[in-house]
């Protein structure tokens, strides 16, 4: 039960704002839990859909249940005519792809195909559907290219893959996208996901709780940056010169990208998952040249960041093989982050959901640091 | 200094998330001071332009400053032609006039005028400048009339009014605008504003921000939903009928919109503000009955309402006289809540330059309630 309090928290630290079966992160152990599955059990079996399914009905899906599902987002990828119009105008100006995902996402109430149902669920499936279109879309226009329609017959991520590229992805790609999303599909209550319970919390729509939570994943803080760890991996180009670059690197003091974690302080249970993946995925591609070099680099890192921060037990994060993966799968570095909304969206939706079943109105205080009794001046006496 | 706990806040009620200078409400005295000045000393005195410099900046502006800000935000009125388009969708597909404000305010990223200087100021200036464009040009759309461009010599508030209906507004109206603005520019750390500073706190931009407090500002719980109070008063149609009409609603254990606040324990300082505008403007106008029919209202309404919940201390809210100013002003009912936006956006924008300032990831926890050890099932099995 809850109790008032009159302390200031800075940034919330430790103050718990929810109460959730959606995921659970135990930083100390190395444990996240999908609603109810440790992540290792899950990510690298479901298909997108059943993870999606199981975060928002609390059960995997029947395979009557799993096909209804994949219907009607089937029924969903295209976009409105408006939305793709935004898109060209957004690629003219050559804005970032996560600010065209937040621009595009938030007309999507343009046109949500109501099933008689909740409207909240009709959002639910038009925005889990659309944004892998919207980002697809975006990708191809900014390069000069037609968006290509989705393909009838694939599931959301082989459609992403399909959509970038216009030619059916292969099994061990599509396997790879797959546990990459559903690796990232929800991670308690980050700084977008509580956004996104913070709007929802008002009574509002789940398009503005979404387009929200898109706008704070966007920020630099929230993590999900993953291209300057594959930036430094190809700056060091060969196992053998991993150890001078890094250490070099730790000598001016600077920051490993890849290592370290705000919550782990344990290898990140993401990283093995994702790590895994990867090696499927270049395994399958016929070139372990990157690959290898990327585990020589973790494992030298590793090493010299034990020995320059002893105890800090900084370790691979989500980051550095969600970069390997992503790339694997012939994803461009700006990619990387709309690929990531892609997957959490339905854990953003699931927090809505959440919230809006046992709702209260999320409004905490501001102590006021100012002054108290200031008199008008008029302009001509300032 | 703060300190960490794990104890679960529901609604983060009496949690301190953020220290500011820009406002204060103490609800048990009925005091709102904004930016060092109490509400009564600034709104009426103000032009919107000088409450949004004082927020910005601490400080009243001198002539010249005055006059730079104004003619920055002249500069800046008109829609970038993909706002405007994406607007004409919206009218035909009829959405909300605040699903259209959140929708097109998305959009201005697209086109934001560089000054040279900081970016976030740069968008400010355009969010400021285009929320009432925006506004205006939408309600006109809907209703198959073309949008007025923005009238060079205006300022915010008169070029609001003048963009809905074409003519140069009274100078009375104009002011009960700027009164209105002004009131309800800031109000501590309600849930839109929460939001902006959480967007921002991932060091996201003041676009994504915005959109984000936008979304919260729709929810009903919100509060500045103003209409229904209006409504009442239509329905009971004369003085003499008030009694009668507030007692039935009583008893059948109704609510009466416009009276009683989480926060205000005494008449909300603003509905004094409010009420006082609303006079100006009905007097201006020539005809009182509406404004004596309000007066009539309430009283009967704040003496019923001892009667019926005594202790409770339902007063007046500023719904109650929001409604009736901005329906002196020629305002529609669905207009009220975007109007609201235009003045507390600048709000919005001075606490995201406030967390910008002094920044720290707003990232509080959740506490896990789901089950711990789910097994894979495979689909033929479940």
């Amino acid at each position: 039960m809850g109790m008032t309090t009159n302390h200031y928290y800075p940034g919330l630290e430790g103050v718990v704002a929810a109460e959730t079966r959606l995921s659970h992160v135990d930083g100390q152990k190395g444990i996240l839990i999908i609603a109810g599955f440790p992540v290792e059990e899950l990510a690298d079996k479901a298909t997108f859909e059943e993870a999606t399914y199981l975060l928002w009905h609390d059960a995997l899906p029947t395979a009557g249940q799993l096909q209804e599902f994949q219907q009607a987002l089937a029924a969903r990828r295209a976009l409105p005519p408006a939305t793709l119009a935004l898109l060209r105008e957004a690629a003219v100006a050559q804005v970032p792809v996560m600010d065209a995902l937040r621009m595009a996402a938030g007309t999507l109430n343009l046109n949500v195909p109501a099933t008689g149902g909740d409207p909240a669920h009709d959002q639910a499936l038009a925005l889990l559907a659309r944004f892998p279109t919207i980002a697809a879309a975006y990708w191809r226009l900014r390069q000069g290219h037609a968006p290509i329609p989705p393909h009838e017959k694939l599931g959301t991520a082989a459609n992403f893959l399909y959509m970038l590229s216009g030619e059916e992805p292969a099994a061990a790609a599509v396997r790879g996208l797959e546990t990459y999303l559903n690796t990232v599909i929800d991670h308690s209550l980050n700084a977008s996901t509580f956004t996104a319970r913070v709007i929802i919390s008002t009574r509002s729509d789940l398009v503005s709780a979404i387009v929200g939570a898109i706008g704070a994943l966007k920020g630099p803080l929230h993590g999900g940056a993953p291209g300057p760890a594959l930036d430094m991996v190809f700056e060091i180009g060969s196992a053998g010169r991993a150890e001078a670059y890094l250490r070099a690197k730790l000598e001016r003091g600077e920051r490993l990208m890849g290592f370290g974690h705000r919550v782990y302080k344990v290898r990140d249970p993401r990283a093995t998952l994702l790590a895994a993946a990867a090696e499927k995925v270049y395994t399958a591609g016929g070139d372990m040249t990157l690959y290898n070099l990327v585990r020589a680099v973790e494992e030298k890192a590793v090493a010299l960041l034990e020995e320059y921060k002893p105890g800090r037990n900084l370790k691979t994060n989500v980051e550095f093989y969600t970069a390997l993966l992503l790339y694997g799968l012939g994803l461009d570095t700006e990619l990387f982050s709309p690929t990531f909304a892609v997957g959490r969206v339905a854990g953003w939706i699931a927090h809505c959901f959440e919230q809006q079943a046992a709702n209260r109105l999320i409004r905490p205080s501001s102590a006021y640091r100012g002054v108290w009794d200031r008199r008008w001046v008029p302009l001509g006496q300032r």
